[in-house]
Order: structure tokens, then C-alpha cells, then sequence
């Protein structure tokens, strides 16, 4: 069930003028197909359904007296500035909130060794940050004490915290709020969730993925320029996609020249027949060149014999490096055939994740930002933001944990089977 | 209700691989919100609800044999080429349907008379099309004898038809489908609806719009250039918008420099000391410059004094020039003052609507082209498809036929009055 | 000749490091070419020359008390903040001075009763400026009292003066370093000459004019995908060039997709068998489109009939417009003809010149300013700084006054006939 | 001295309408600068001097008999196919030649066993390759035997070959050159010389060089959001330039965010209290954050102890990768020193390489084209054409082939030096 904490009851009335209220009573239902009527209910006979986000006609904060934090955590993706603008904005003037800071390198910012001043956020200091990539309030990685966090909120009297990062800063946003409510402090949690990669459990579309998309589609042509420069030209590109292959996948539709496309999804092996390299050598000799596009988790199980694989500081699995990998095995495996071929090596990640959003996202991010003040206002805590069948929505913060994947059946993955004129199976 | 016709029983199974049909009988509410389930129900105890889009396991054309047509209508959109890329596609390499022809300027194109001459369509020529801004079929507008392009169609031997095209354009197919009914010709007629101006109603987004908001926004950074490069700088910019300020709205949230945004949904007045000239001129002596975004339809009851208003050959109300008018007003107002002012006015239209989509465009139009496909094999007829709450989904063709306005007192016009700094009303 | 006049000994030694300084006596010469060494020698024997630009070893100002002003006067120009950018960081970086103002909204700026405050320049304020289009200290058409201007340098103790700016901007400079030389005061000015129609008389090429063509080629695409959308569609597309076309006839070349092009220089007739509504008619019958591309100065022979041009507030003649003219005149002919045509009319004017210079003319602004400082710390005055057959010089103010035109009968005008296919002559 | 040889006597009229031939006796001052008349001669009193390009009145070769090939060679570069396209084109329809292809893969499209086609060129075939990246010859690297080049050669009867390429390239053009002359053959060589690295000796500028330059400034800006967007952030990035830093030092100046410029002119110790490491760590501490552009043919004496180089396939020296050398050891300093620093290592060669042109490039290269073009009709041969002092002129093979450097006591450098605020010598 998708049960939305509050702080308590919401006894102010909302600045707000207008009357475009939100309810929050007002749910969309979790499963809105319908073939048989009974499939809408569940065993109490009531049907899951998720809470529309929006303006509260009674908040429970005092704006006056409201003091809000953000902070931005993880890797960088197109549009963190703008959701810290639409913030900031949003607090500022549809509430009247005035005391907003921003706290620096993530959650470094909140323990004191570190030495990372706040900034103070107020409208005039944002309002031209979208037009920059990255984020203003920079970000790290790695686990720092909840406890001592959660001092630090309480001793900066913060009302609301905003956490905009991926699935790890969701999993410590989680326990904040946890050790928040063991303290009994009445200090809201609202996440805005991050992936540049597009696997968010039950959410449309992750902010940034468009311009991401963009970015990969102009690399993607140089690989195809650079693969039909010199003969047997082969243009190698690796792109992010840790755990799932949407940006591969969508990039691979969205342009014309991904000849051979891999995703975490779907494991391939490199030798034999079926495998990756004769499929490859194959193309290559038919065509003079090929381009292929691979997603960094692709092809991780080639790493595995020893059974182990290895975390980061944020207790991601650390990804050994398929690109390289693959550049090398295929150079080897010509040079044993004495095959002269020129392969080009292009790892563009830090171009394209920091870049400035595009209008699209810029838009998009832009209303993540204002529903995440709506719902901070109005009390809501442990919870996140987000785009569910085309309504802005309020889900618990461990809802949004598990990864969305491409399913190797599905749509999808079959187009992209179809664009590139792939096998579907590279094993052996 | 959402009731979708077929032309007859699918008896041809699907050539398409894999394991993601869709069921004809898998529908989405059409109302997903829930307070209270009785709401879910119609009088007859069954929910409105809509067809979902995708593949049919059994389809009704037989792909060997099928002949489709592809006609584009009205103004140029971006995306235009990318959905004729996309049926192309599907066609061919889904289903295997070679015979596919491009009608030439519109409805024009099946009248011998204009002896405009069809494309044959392969992947081949599609390939890169989506590269290209417009569409290459080229367009028109007005009406054409719906008898006589039925005629043309049955002595063609199409099966299906796709239409993409706006509002004229989707009112023509209807007539166009009851025509092959009244005939009972098996000819099925799939649209995709375009409108640069995201206001068609029930669907989430129309494609190209983010494309345009893009351009949109590079204008206006241009208009504030050049604002603030003059003493008393105006920068004055008309954009499109005929019945709905979506886009104005829109590109003025994505950016930080219109100062005043005039929509049809909000009507003003010119004169008088809370009207419009009196507001730009208060703004103009206090910060020294401004930027007045307007939407070709607002302030057209400024031209009403007769009560008249003209159409155009696609039956179009024909719409005066409030940019010109604007322009004339204002200069002469500050003439009669005495106050030499700079204004520079900016009619970027068709530059904005003939520039190709964008990634995230291209992807949305790749889908709307494969589901049109879809719907086109499985016999569906006399409708559109379309992205309803982020599913694809069958409208019948007259479902999005009114216009989604700007609500003035809902959440974007308010974050617009906010993000401008304009009062609420200009109304004498 | 070319000399460059000195405000006096220059006493001071160049605080720069390294050891490229350029001698006053280190020329080159204004004719290069060789055919018969007599050639290079004017009458007294020696060759015509002009003074290389470049840091010299003693200058004239003494760094630590030197005040330096910069104005911007006429229209905009992509590429004015880089240089203004430029000029204050030279100043700071390579030689200490730190008392550098603003002028705001050109020559206004020195007449109180405008009330325009000065700006305070240092290199922290400019330091991004370069990534706006326009000009961050506004400018302003029109003529100024020279006299109450040199009084405001005098008042300010402005020792050297840097004007950006066009033809009457340098002209008034000429007027202002006259009148300073009258009073007898030890003022420098520096020009750096801007149009956007790169005509300057010696120059190479005037800053912000790959830009410009740049953008021009993106809007003639747009009038070409336009001009191909509809039945007999003609994009009409007028851009600058108000007595030189070469910005018309480099943007044709660019590209591939103009099929007639009309500069100032070279005349042409609406009417006749030859005329310019025939030809456009041919053409379009034939291919069915065409792009047209006007420079605003083209055919103002066409509005002599009265023989009286007017002149703006800057003393440049006022253009009619020659745009909205062959708009109007195109649609009678056809509508005197019965053929419906399409037409649409570009006018992108404020969007070319007010974007940021993309990096060629970013680079080229920084050595223009560089070059200006130096001229203006050595105490030299009234001159321009330019670029003259790929070496920086300094002119005379006066030199650059004439305008560069396009050679009916040479090399550029050529290609563009070929590139077009367009008759040598419109003319009846 | 440069002499320019040719075929032979130029017989035929030139096609060529209008009025602007050149004289192959219009030459200019190889040294322009004046001090003293005397330094204008050379020990016979001629000075020395360099014939102009341009058309001749009188041309070599019969256009209607005339058959010409192009070949692309070595990297790629923005605007071969500009300059492919302009080739063509004023082969075609300035003279009328008809019989023109091109040749696949560099010189290996001479040697049949590579089994490379021809391409057969013609107007519409080329009319839209300058919006493509790459060369649509394909290019190849590798020495290829001289002798068979010439049997090929002649065998086609080909009449002009172009040769697009860089240093390696030309080298090999004249031992074509000399090899034809040998056998006295009439095929003239005439090249157009290309290196995106933009040092070129006696050359104004290489083509692609602007592109290359605002591609880099791209890539700069992300690794400064990257740098900023961690705690102690360092972004590392590797571009081109092998024997010079001109790419480097440019789009240091052309944006603002560079902190430390390395360069193939400028060596630099790792180690030391002055060396590269302890200077990075300085600015990292105190600013939190740095940006390090590194020329990939800087540093190379680091890896110099065994005092042996090795060379490519078409004999250039295969430098070893500075980029992951530099990583690898600030990751390793900061270890030892136990800080934790964020370094994001960007190499984005063939991003940059293979883009189209600009706007300004392709201009340039159009004109390029063109001037081989009437170099290779009129007889010309052993040559290539290039931009001297803004002057299009014809050099012997031979004289561009060394390089152009960065002076380390130049303008340029100090300018860098000021802009980065790093100190002028990083040696122990």
C-alpha cells in the first residue's frame, strides 16, 4: 500500500491564492487497466491506489517561521539545478518561506569535520542556475553517519529537508527519516529521485533522461562518422546504464546507426559461433564497418569467475569496464586473424551527464521542484515526488527502490532488435 | 464512451515474434482518480474506459497483400518525418507490408487534377528522414471533396490509411471513414493528431511540442538581448498559440526573462490605468527594459468591434495580428508621451515549428508511428492514437477533437503570474 | 598614408613580461603584391605601410593611474561583450590598471540628463560575460553634443577612451579625438569597429560574422523545409546587409538550399520578361519551391521614385523594406494569375545579431580587445584596431570609413550565381 | 624560394565567364614587414614572394577530356567533406568537367588487392556531404608503394588528383610528384592541406580548426561542472595535438575554465616543490576545485628514459597516452597522501574530430576547394593551396611540411599563462 506519512495535522491555511487545491483524499488507482471490475479491489475490497501531490489547502508548516534545507547527493544528471531553483522559487514566493540553505557535497555538508559552509538560497542566487549542468550545491558519494545527520538538521533547525539523489541517498533518506521519528523531531523528509539512467520503479520517466538521450544520440554519429573513416572501421561507445539498458535501448531508436546494441539485460557471450565477436566480425566484413553501443552494467557475468564483485563508497556495485574490455578482446581477436581493422574507443559518461537540461526536462524538473514544496509544506515526510501515468504523485520512499529493466520480450527491446538488425541471442 | 470500430473479425495471426501482444479487451479508466469507488462506475455499473494501444495477436490485413497510404495535413510540427519514418518502419520490417505510398501535399495529393504524383515509401528512402525538419510529403491545407478521395483511395487499392494531421485535418477523417462505411469499403483510417500547440484534449502531450518550446526559448533569450541593449528596450515576441497559450505558458516557466505573457485564455485590455499599456509602461520605467511574450490568439476580441471573424481555407478562424497590433499600440502610446522607446518585435513562427524534433520528440513520434502501424493491421478504424495518463492508447477519431485550454485559475497560469510579476488581470 | 597619431613620449616601461614587444617602426606594407618592385614605392620611395599592432616595450600611461572608459554605440553584434571582456582583463591582468568604467547606452552614457550610472568594471564582473549576446553596457542609436562629451571625459579623468562600434560611432570618435586634440588634453581613443555586415573597408573580417552566417544558415534551412511543405511554396527570407551583401552571398554559399539571392549591389527589375516576378515564377513551376534570400538594402532603388531617402537618428539612411515589399508584390502577381502559391515570410533580423560569438569569433574578439589596450596604453589615438591580411594593425580612423562591397563581377558573386543558378541579371 | 612548377604550356581558354583571372605572375611578399626597404630583397634583389591563387585566363588542361580524382587520407578532420564538395562542384560547373571520382580509403583505393570501388562524383551526389561528418571517401593511414600509386593512376587516366591529408600525406604526395615527373607523365598533384591541430607552417589557419576549438570548449565545460559537482575535484582532459599546442592554448582563451594548460612545447616535470603535482595540489586546496587541459603530445619526455620513440603506420610517432599518465599519478599522490579527491578523466578525440564543420569552416574550405580547382586545370602541380596573410596562394609541397609551434615566449602562451593564472615553469 502506498501509505504517505505526515507530520501532523495541517492547521495553517495555505498562502496560496487560486483554487486549485489538492486533496488528500484525492488517489489515483495503483492499476488503472481494467478487463474485469473485481481486479480494482483488493482483499478489504478497496483498491491500491497512490496520492495525487499538489497544492494543501492547510499546510502544516507556518511559512514565517519554516526553515528549509536541500541537498543534492550522487552522481551528476541534467537538471539537479533546476530542481533546486524550482525549490527555492517555489518556497519563496507561493509560501513565503525566506530561510532556505543549501548544504554542500552532499551529505558531507551535514558533519562538521568536513568544514563545507552552507550556502543561503534565496531567489535572486537561483535564478539563472539552470541555464548551468551539474549541481550548485556540488554532491559526493559515500555513507556518513545518520545519527550525526540528523544532530546536525536538528541543531541547524531545519523543518524540511529536500534530497534530491538516486537509489542509495533513498536508502539513507529512509533511515533519516527513521531516526527523525525514534527522536520524535518534527522535521519533514521529502526526496526527489535521481537516475540518469531511467530505472526507477513505477516512475514515467526520470528527469534528465530526454537531454541525456540527446547527448548519446550526437555521440553515437560521430562513432558512425569515425567507423566509416578508415576500413573495417569499427566505432565502439560506452554509455552509462548500470543496472538497466534504457538509455542504450532508447538511444539506439531515437538515431540510425547502432549496428549491435548491449544491455545488462540480456548476457552475451564473446566466443563461439552465436557469440559477440563472430556476429560482429560478420557485420563487419558484409558492411566495412559497424557501430555498437554498450551500457556500462552490460556483459558483467564476463567478470565473474572468481564469484566476487566489488562495491563503491555508496555501496553500488563497482562495474568492472566493459568498453575497455571489449575493445581489447576484439583487437586481439583480429590481430590473431590478421585482420587489419580501426577501431575507435569513445567513453563519453561525464559529457553527457553535465550538461544543462533541455527545455523538455528543464520544465519537468521545474515541477518536481514545486510539488516536493507542496508536499513539504503540507507535513508529508519519507517520501518522494513523482511522474506516475502522467500525474504528479506522493510515494513512500522505499516504493521507488527496486529498478525498472528492460524486458528482453517486450516492446522495447524488440524494436531495438529490429534497428539493428541484432540476433536476439548472442550465446554460444 | 471510447468505443473503437474494426473493419471485421482479425483472422491473420501476427508476424510479429515475441510475447507482448495486447489484448483488444485491455483497457485503461478513464477516470483513475478514487474517493469513493462508486465513481468508478457508469450507469450500466461499468467504468468508462479506453483502449490500450500495441500489437494484436491476430491482425486483420493479411501483410502480403496490404497497401497503405501516408498523408500529411496543415502546418508543419516537428516530428512530422519522424512518425512517417516510424509507419514506414513498422510496416516493412514488423509486418513485411512492401507496398506503402506517400500522398503528396495533403488531401491534394488524391485529386488528379493537382497532379501531384506519389512517393513510394521504403526504408531505404525513410531512413534519415527524421533528420529533416517539415515533412516530406509536404503539406496543405483546405478541403477536398471527401467523395472523390474515397474514390482515389478504392481505385489505389489502400487498405489503410494514416493521417497525421490537426484539427481540420482529423474532422476530414472522419468524414472520411463515414464515407468508406457508407460504401462498405474495408479501407482503415488511422490519424495521428498533430498540433505544435499541445491543447489537444485528452492527451498528455502532442509531439513536437518540447522541440518548440526549445526554439521558443532561444527567441526570447534573444528579445531580452536585445531589451536590455537600448534604453526603454522592449523586446515584443508573437509565437504560435491559436486557441491556447500552452506553449507561451510553457516557454515562459522554461526560462527567466518574459516580464508580461499574453494568452487567449486571459483577455485584456489595452487602455485604462490597470490595462496593458499602462502595466508595460510602469515595468519599462522601473527596470529600464521588458519582454512581452504573446500567443498569436490572444487579445483577438480587441478586433471584435464588428463581430466578425474570418476563416481560412482549412475553416480556421482567421486570426488578426495581435503582435502587429501590439507593436502599433505601443509605439504610439509613448510617441503621444514623448518617451523614445526601443522596441524590437520578434515573429519567429515558422522558424520554430520547421526546425527537426528533438531526441525526446523523435522517440515519442517513433512510438505514435508503431502504434498507429499496430492499430492500422489489427483493422482499427476511424480513430487516432494517442498518450493518455503515459500509456498508448485508441481515441475514436471525434474524442480529440476540443481543445485543452489554459485554465486561468489553475497551476501553470498561476506559476506563470508568478514567474512574471504581472498582475492577474489587465482588464480596465 | 597611414599614420597613426601619439598623445606624446611614451616614458613609462611595459610592466608585461616576455619579450614579444612590437616597435612603432615595425610596418607592413598596404599593397603586398609583386610585379615589378617599382610598385612598392610611392612617390617620395617609400611603399605605403601600415603599423603592426602588439604590446609595446615603453608606453605612455603610467598603469597605476590611468583610468580607462568603454563604450558600446550602435546596433548589436554577436561578439561585442568578448571584446569588452577582453579590454578589462588586459587592462587588469597585463597592466595593473584597475580604474575601468562603463558607459552605459552608448554616447548617451556621457550626458547627465540621460541619467544612465556608470558602471565599475573588473575582471570577476566580466569574467562569463562573453556567453551573453548584446552588449552588457546597453547601447544607443543617435547623435550626442561632442563637445559635452569630451566635457564628461575631461570630468572623469578618462585617459583613454575605447569605443565599440559602427561607421557613425567611428565617425563621432573621429569628431571626439579632434576635439580632445583642440582642448589639448592627453586622452586616448581606441576604436574597435563592429558591423555585423562585414564591410569595413581593409579589414578582413568584422568580428561576430561567422556567427551571424551561422545563423543565418539555420533560418534558411527552416524557409527551405518551409518552402517544400506546401504547393508552389516560397520562403522568403530577409536578412541584414544595408549596403553590402556579403553576408547574404557567404550565407548562400554555406548552405545549399537559396535559389535567389539579392544584395545591394547589383540592381534588379520587379517587372519585365527578365524581370525578378518572372524569373521567381519559372523557377517554381519547374521545382515546384524556392528560397529567396534579401539583403534589407537590396532594390531600394525600387522605392526612388520620389528621389528622397530619409535617414535615422545615427544619420544611416532609412531603408524601406525591401522584405515586405517583394512579399507584397509576389502575392499579386500570383493572385493576378490565378496560382495559388504559398508563401512564407522570414524576417529573423534581432535573433542573428543578438546570440553569444560561437568560439572562432570569441577568440577573435579577445585579440581585438587585447590589441585595443595595448594601442591605448602606449597612447596611441585615434585609430581602430583591425585585422589587415591576417596581421593585427593599427588605421587611422578615418581608413576603415568607406564601405567594402560585393564585386558584381568577381570571385564571390560568381560563385553565388552558380550556386543559385540565378541569371546574371534581373534587370528587364 | 617558391616556385610553383606546372604540366605545361596552359593552351585552352578558360571556361570561366567574368572578369577576375589571376596572373601567375601576381605574386606576394613571402615578407610583408617594412623596416628597412632593403630586407624586401633576396642576394639576386628579387624578394622573395609566393604566386596568388585564382583563376587563369589560359587553363592546361581540355575540360571535356579532363579527368580528376580525390583522395582523403590520414584523420579525420571537421570539413573534408567541404572541401570534397567544393572540388566537385567547381569542377563541374565552372569548367565543365565531367569525370571525376573518388577514391575509397586514402591511398589504399589505389592498390587493388584492398578490393575498394571507386565512387563516381557528381554535383547531386556530393550536394549535401557538408552536413556530414567524417569523409565520405573514407580515409586510410599506412604507406603505400609510390610506383603503384602512379601505375594506378595512369591506368584510370587520370588527369588531376587531389590529395586531402595531413604532413605524412603530402610527404608522400611529392614522392607521387616526383615519381610521375620520372616517367613524365601529365597528372597533375595538387593538395589541400589539413591538420586539426592548426600548425601548419606559413598557413593563416587550418580548416576544421574553429570547429575543433568550440567542440573542445564543450567538453571543457563539462569537466568544470565535474570538478565543481565533487569535494576536491579535478577534471582531467585530453584533447589532440601531437607536436603543438595551438588547439590547447585557443580554447583555453576562448572560455574561462581552464586552470592549468599543458603542451607539447612546454615540458614540465611530475615531481618537485614546482613540478605539476604540487602545483595542481596547491590550486586544489585552496579552490576546491581544478580544471586540467592536456595537448596529447605534451609530456612526452616523461616517458622518454629508454630514449627510443615509436612510429605509426603512416610514420608518425606513436606517443604514449599522457592523459591516463597524468591520472594515474595524481591518483597516486593523493593517495599517499590520504586525500580523497574526485577526478573525472575526459578524452573526447573523436568527438571532436568528427563533427561537420561550422558555418565559418565550411566558408573556408568551400574556398579551398575551389582554389585547387583552378590550380589543378590550370597546371599546376607538386602544390597545394592555402591561406597566407588572408591571401589564397599556391606553396610548393614541401613548404608547409614542418610544423608551426606554440612560442613559449609568444603572445599566445602568455596570454594562456594569464588566463589560467599558472606558473611559467613547472620544472623541479
Amino acid at each position: 500500500m502506498f501509505i504517505i506519512n505526515k507530520l501532523g495535522k495541517a492547521t495553517f491555511p495555505s498562502p496560496i491564492k487560486g483554487s486549485y487545491f489538492m486533496s488528500d483524499k484525492k488517489r489515483i488507482l495503483f492499476d488503472n487497466t481494467i478487463g474485469d471490475l473485481k481486479s480494482l479491489r483488493t482483499a478489504d475490497d478497496r483498491p491500491e491506489s497512490i496520492e495525487l501531490a499538489g497544492p494543501r489547502k492547510m499546510i502544516y508548516f507556518n511559512p514565517e517561521e519554516t526553515k528549509a534545507a536541500i541537498v543534492t547527493c550522487g552522481g551528476l544528471c541534467p537538471g539537479i539545478n533546476d530542481v533546486i531553483r524550482a525549490i527555492v522559487m517555489g518556497l519563496h514566493y507561493r509560501y513565503g518561506v525566506k530561510d532556505i540553505v543549501g548544504i554542500r557535497y552532499g551529505f558531507q555538508g551535514f558533519i562538521p569535520e568536513y568544514g563545507h559552509e552552507n550556502l543561503v538560497l534565496y531567489p535572486e542566487f537561483v535564478k539563472d542556475i539552470h541555464t548551468l549542468g551539474g549541481s550548485i550545491l556540488s554532491s559526493s558519494r559515500g555513507h556518513q553517519d545518520i545519527g550525526r545527520i540528523v544532530d546536525s538538521l536538528s541543531e541547524m533547525k531545519v523543518d524540511i529537508l529536500f534530497c534530491i539523489g538516486g537509489d542509495g541517498t533513498m536508502r539513507a533518506t529512509d533511515l533519516i527519516t527513521g531516526e527523525i521519528n525514534k527522536r520524535n523531531l518534527k522535521i519533514g523528509v521529502v526526496g526527489i529521485p535521481k537516475t540518469i539512467d531511467n530505472d526507477l520503479n513505477l516512475i514515467d520517466k526520470s528527469f534528465g533522461f530526454d537531454t541525456a538521450i540527446s547527448e548519446v544520440v550526437k555521440v553515437i554519429q560521430c562513432a558512425h562518422v569515425e567507423s566509416r573513416g578508415a576500413p573495417l572501421g569499427i566505432g565502439l561507445v560506452r554509455i552509462m546504464g548500470r543496472e538497466s539498458g534504457h538509455i542504450a535501448a532508447n538511444a539506439t531508436l531515437a538515431q540510425n546507426d547502432v549496428n549491435l546494441t548491449l544491455i545488462p539485460e540480456v548476457s552475451f557471450d564473446l566466443d563461439g559461433e552465436r557469440g559477440f565477436l563472430r556476429t560482429l566480425e560478420r557485420r563487419l566484413i558484409e558492411r566495412g564497418h559497424i557501430v555498437i553501443l554498450v551500457a556500462e552494467g552490460a556483459g558483467q557475468d564476463l567478470f565473474m569467475s572468481d564469484g566476487v564483485r566489488k562495491t563503491d563508497a555508496s555501496g553500488n556495485i563497482k562495474l568492472q569496464d566493459i568498453g575497455i574490455h571489449l575493445k581489447t578482446n576484439i583487437e586481439d581477436y583480429f590481430k590473431k586473424r590478421g585482420t587489419d581493422i580501426s577501431l575507435k574507443y569513445i567513453d563519453p559518461g561525464y559529457i553527457i551527464r553535465s550538461v544543462p537540461a533541455d527545455a523538455g526536462d528543464s520544465l519537468y524538473c521545474e515541477l518536481l521542484g514545486q510539488y516536493a514544496v507542496h508536499a513539504g509544506m503540507a507535513g508529508k515526510t519519507g517520501m518522494v515526488v513523482g511522474l506516475f501515468k502522467n500525474e504528479y504523485v506522493h510515494l513512500p520512499l522505499k516504493a521507488t527502490s527496486s529498478r525498472r529493466k528492460v524486458d528482453p520480450k517486450g516492446n522495447l527491446w524488440m524494436r531495438v532488435l529490429e534497428a539493428t538488425g541484432q540476433p536476439p541471442s548472442m550465446k554460444k
